[in-house]
């Protein structure tokens, strides 16, 4: 392509909306636009790295003998009512767009496809001999997110490409699962990326078992947490460890003590001279369930662990049934407005014993009026602990379950693991923290959406079984934006050969230089017959602003038909090293189709 | 492919929701699913059908230098009320979906991108320099149809190749409106279809010319007007042609006569013993502009002739300023419920004359409170004409235009079209008539969208001026279900070669033979080595459940390892032709590498 015939504009300024790198490299470099809140254009630039991500995808999908289709993005409710799902996804915080078709039913933008292709498995599989079965597409989905954000990082419309699996049972599923995970690396190796595989937490999709492929970038959202050895890795919402041993309890007697100021760990440490973990602390959450249910959780949990709100709320999606829901909506720590709808008298924050009364709730139609109590297993074994006294500036010391508080029923791992924990599997590896971008997650559903929904196939006994279902996903976007989170310099964007959208481009430094001119038109035309795909600015600009521009849209390979003309060469320019060489005119093409097969390679 | 791995399932029964042949197939055949009123899953066969095609529109997209994108399928509202079609869009018999997002904005989901990319080159295009610029995109796209039919025919979920172009001025868009013509009969002809080019009407997205597509079938909804010379094609909505002459009047006189019952053309014909072509009918509509304004039309045309509505829309569109609207939402012939809005006093039906008073409205701030009057012109010339006495079972005989009735200011051409009528260019020549599925439409828009929403360029002198814009829609989907209404038999489909799904299929007839088995397998693996796209049938069914299968869905070409095995040969039947041939085993891959170049060469 010329650039004098393109949709070629770069931007100088870097646009007020965006807040990271590579953000701001998109919509300068002209590969993305904004058209409103969350909501991007693909130029023709962009469009060519997706479709090359795309292709990546679609082969290593094949590969593993998956089917590609395309389902519907327009849901009928009736659905996700099905699956029970509707409530979560489209109240409170939920995520998915609802619409009314001119005769007024519900329909929704699809963000994920569970329902849509459980109901298809449904209606067509009959047979244990029609299994294992895996389907997928590669298709933009939409999210109505609280705080669209980062360009196509965290967009309200993005493609992604997701698969479904469909089994008889759990070991069939996991070979599959296996399948998916070497699939996912060859996808992210091959696209030139570095990432590392974690655990993971399921979240709103479900199911057993779950890992996420994170590419490694400064600006990611997500924490990971890690071994040197390589032996572990999770997501921080899922990750585990050994917390530090506890210190010995300095105090030998239960007593009640004046704290004044103390509302805090670190003040009530300082004050009374002993260690948090020495000590229990109490955390209040209100979690509210998907049938509108408000339930009032008390965690004691040791001083120096924090809560981690994803395994709480794990913890509550779990009692559920209890409370007649089916999930959580949302979990929050209370404020007052928030206590005011229940509250019967103030409660006394920063200074709450294990053991709240019920007497502080009040209660209504939607608020259970009990505290549902839970200890986090850090805490069990204190002995002779400091906690909170239930009354404002007072704690007491020497306290001990049993003795003067009950300890809980429900015993849980709620606390958050955190760099330099020891590891569980090997206590000498330390955890260490990086933070990623999630492109790519696995699940094991297992029968959670064929039970709802009445997928059933007959065995061979003639028996009828619900199917054992997997899900994957790739954010074929957001994979596409990370790499330039991961590999971009002072000058712009900086490409993995596999997925940039030209691998060269010939720059005319000067175009009223007719040597020059027939030199580049003639690369132009030979590169592209030997598919290297390659650009020609031909523009009527000055050198500076090419060569700055070519940098900036990260194309891989830069030939300039310059100087070196008159000795029968001309300049390439290495994208990522900036190394240039002179080369003979006659093998430009040979010595650039090496350099993109080692590249690609390299990152195969 | 194997079957065995795939999800292949065939139906017996015709499914209840399906009217014409190519619904009925592509569901029996397991191509598609239906999810939702007009909303459907591609399975994997359709996905390869969608994915050929889509690729054949590409190659002939890019060829004339038309770059790819991919836009927004959620678009803000604001955009839509800055060119003015919000409301036609969504309000009334509007045809697109709305909804809302978290902070209750308005959003729709694109049924078409004028808006998007007009915003686009607003911000990008500064100079001439860039001009022409062409981008497209292949997309889902959304229509809250109201009545979702014939599977993807008409559904409310479909893909589309779309594309806009922008230019100095009307030469350069007619250059890349004539290239888009070519580039949309090669498409066509690649993918294996018989069709016509026809004139089109513009409809909602205006502009000066357009013309359609159409895929000649049976099951079209739509009516081309041909002449046999193939100088003239047209839809039926827009197509002209002379009216036969009228005959010379039998009446000399004015006069009032009672004709009891002859509230039609015909009774009235029969009654008087004259010609239709003596009569001025009188036609009343009730048009409601965007604005919420109803206006009364009243039309006089020729007793023998019909008010074509789309003429008439477009005639009413051009007047909106006048009533301060913009479009017209809606044209109909007011029904009695309709009428009781504005009528003063009942109307004489049947017996209107050509000047209807005005104090039949009673009108109200909706309404306008005048007849709107229009003649078309076959009906200025006439003398001594029949026509109604604007009272019930009476008509006026030998009246005449400036002496009984004046004639209106508005003179237009709103008459339809029809065969048998003789054409403009070459009154020798007689329109015939087809049926079509328009395919695909392109349109010189003009400065339509650029004016409204401020889309400029600055010319060679540095003046401002409006982008000048054409835009070309393809309908993927409806090409690919147009191609089995083109072209099935008892049997199923058959698909032209060229977007066939596979190939060809090798069936093995018993799969305990080793030998069948053995002899399949290898070819298998040959023909997809080679480039040819093969299918196994390994499954465990009758040999004539597998040609039944092979036949339902169409595929090009049936490789039979069967009886003729033992003199080293298989049988390869051709889908189209049922013509079977055996072909020594060695030679298959040759055979077959001939008759598909064949096959897609004389489609090209």
């Amino acid at each position: 392509m010329r650039l004098s015939k393109m949709l070629f504009v770069t931007l100088r300024e870097d646009p007020a909306e965006a807040e990271i790198p590579s953000h701001k490299l998109l919509v300068r470099a002209g590969y993305i636009r904004r058209i409103g809140s969350g909501i991007y254009a693909y130029l023709p630039l962009m469009w060519r790295v997706l479709q090359k991500v795309s292709q990546i995808v679609r082969e290593e999908m094949n590969a593993t003998g998956a089917e590609e289709c395309l389902l519907p993005q327009v849901q009928p409710a009736e659905l996700w009512q099905e699956s029970g799902r509707w409530d979560t996804y489209t109240k409170a915080e939920g995520i998915m767009f609802a619409l009314r078709d001119r005769r007024n039913r519900d329909l929704a933008l699809g963000p994920t496809h569970e329902e849509v292709i459980t109901t298809i498995a449904k209606e067509m599989i009959r047979s244990y001999q029609q299994l294992p079965l895996h389907l997928y597409q590669i298709q933009t989905k939409f999210r109505d997110e609280i705080r669209p954000r980062f360009g196509l990082m965290r967009g309200r419309e993005f493609i992604m490409k997701d698969g479904y699996s469909f089994h008889t049972d759990e070991e069939s599923l996991k070979e599959t699962y296996k399948d998916m995970d070497r699939a996912y690396r060859n996808i992210l190796r091959r696209s030139g990326l570095a990432f590392r595989a974690v655990e993971a937490d399921s979240g709103a999709i479900g199911g057993s078992g779950s890992q996420e492929f994170m590419v490694l970038a400064e600006a990611g959202e997500d924490e990971v947490l890690y071994t040197e050895d390589g032996k572990y890795a999770a997501n921080v919402e899922k990750a585990v460890s050994l917390p530090a041993d506890a210190e010995p309890s300095t105090f030998k007697a239960y007593e009640k003590r004046e704290t004044p100021n103390t509302a805090t760990i670190e003040t009530v440490c300082n004050f009374l001279k002993c260690s948090p973990t020495q000590i229990v602390k109490n955390v209040l959450y209100q979690a509210i369930f998907d049938n509108g249910m408000t339930v009032l959780v008390l965690v004691n949990i040791r001083g120096d662990q924090d809560v981690n709100d994803v395994k709480l709320q794990n913890e509550l999606t779990k009692l559920a049934g209890e409370y007649k829901a089916n999930t959580v909506l949302s979990l929050t720590v209370p404020d007052e407005e928030a206590q005011q709808k229940w509250a019967a008298k103030p409660l006394p924050l920063g200074y709450i014993a294990p053991d709240l009364s019920d007497d502080y709730i009040a209660g209504s139609k939607e608020v259970s009026s009990k505290f549902l109590r839970m200890v986090d297993q850090t805490a069990v074994d204190l002995e002779n602990f400091v906690t909170g006294a239930n009354e404002s500036g007072y704690h007491v010391v020497g306290a001990n379950w049993k003795k003067e508080f009950e300890l809980p029923k429900i015993v849980v791992d709620v606390r958050t693991a955190a760099s330099g924990d020891r590891a569980v599997h090997d206590p000498k590896q330390v955890l260490e923290t990086a933070r990623g971008i999630e492109v790519g997650h696995i699940f094991q559903l297992g029968t959670k959406y064929s039970q709802k929904m009445g997928a059933t196939y007959t065995n061979e006994k003639g028996e009828e079984m619900p199917l054992v279902m997997g899900c994957y996903g790739v954010g074929v976007s957001r994979l596409a934006q990370s790499a330039v989170e991961q590999s971009y310099d002072k000058d712009g964007i900086v490409w993995p050969v596999a997925i940039a959208p030209y691998h060269a481009i010939v720059t005319i430094p000067n175009i009223n230089d007719t040597q020059q001119v027939e030199t580049a038109e003639n690369l132009y035309t030979q590169l592209n017959k030997a598919g290297i795909e390659t650009l020609l600015d031909d523009r009527n600009e000055r050198a500076g602003v090419k060569f700055k521009d070519a940098d900036l849209i990260g194309i891989p390979y830069r030939i300039v038909t310059g100087r070196s003309l008159k000795s029968g060469k001309v300049e390439i320019v290495e994208r990522a090293t900036h190394n240039s060489e002179e080369v003979a005119v006659e093998d430009v093409v040979s010595y650039l189709q090496k350099s993109i097969a080692a590249a690609t390679d390299s990152e195969q």
